[in-house]
């Protein structure tokens, strides 16, 4: 289990507003059964490494259906192997060191 | 109004751990008073282009307070100037593209 | 044809130089037969979206095979279709930029 | 001394082509004084943490001087502190530990 992060930019589309794109993408991760979370920078997903590299590769060429002619993807990955993690035992992870001290 | 990421991952630190390091950088955005929301990938923020870079410096600074002797700092901006966007903003465009189809 | 940078960082590794897990991974990259350029930030390549795809999965697992417990990957991809980009092509653009003017 | 990684994006300028919008940036750095290097994938600066913060500020703010709406900046900052680090050094120690072995 990894926890990614994805951001998917398309570039020249003549508005600023990439919304649109972003919803694309985030329909593909509807359908990739795929645990997820939407945030203002990015989407953040949890799941084997090999679905997480499918899920980015399908997002990634989503905005090519829809015209854009450049897409800048950016792929984060965090993968721990001592232990287990997810999207919620990371945050919790940070919120326990806050309450401790 | 920016909305921004920042990322700070200690090196070399003996253990596989980093909480400990991203509790103390959220501690400093408590006392910044800027508007932030931590994620299983990194730390939101909105603000001024100023107070977020700012936060970033003090931040990145944080790790090697406490011990780290190396550390990679990770800041995205996202700046848009045609009109106001906030982190609520963002997320509410893509779920409004969500609901509309 | 698509241009990528790939970073490959383990942690918790006991020592903060990361140079002897860069170059497992550039070692991976020799075999692979894909052009590639080592930067002081990562390693930039060129080729198919999936000839680059499984470039990286085989780079973030290097650091696993010789003692990380947790490595974070991070790929840019930026994939142009209006026309052909090159590692060479990018670079070149900007510099033409700068003495045209 | 800091080693840095600065990309600048504008988004929604109607063409895929951003090589004019980086060639502006690089005549910031020129001027500048800051050691730096233009890869495929960004521009890679050495320096002190205040010096390139103040660069990327003013990177990232010159695609709006010449008419985008919209800039992705992706700072990364990689700064050690346990022995001195430059663009040189990092790059060498890559390729000594290639044909040590």
């Amino acid at each position: 289990m990894v926890v990614a992060e994805i951001s998917v930019v398309p570039l020249g589309t003549g508005s600023p507003s990439v919304s649109r794109y972003v919803a694309e993408c985030v329909k593909l991760l509807q359908e990739s059964g795929l645990k997820y979370e939407v945030t203002a920078m990015g989407t953040i997903l949890e799941g084997s490494l090999e679905n997480i590299l499918n899920a980015a590769r399908r997002m990634h060429e989503a905005p090519f259906n829809t015209g854009a002619q450049r897409v800048v993807t950016t792929i984060k990955i965090d993968d721990r192997r001592d232990r287990e993690i997810s999207i919620r035992s990371k945050v919790d992870a940070v919120a326990r060191r806050l309450t401790e001290e």
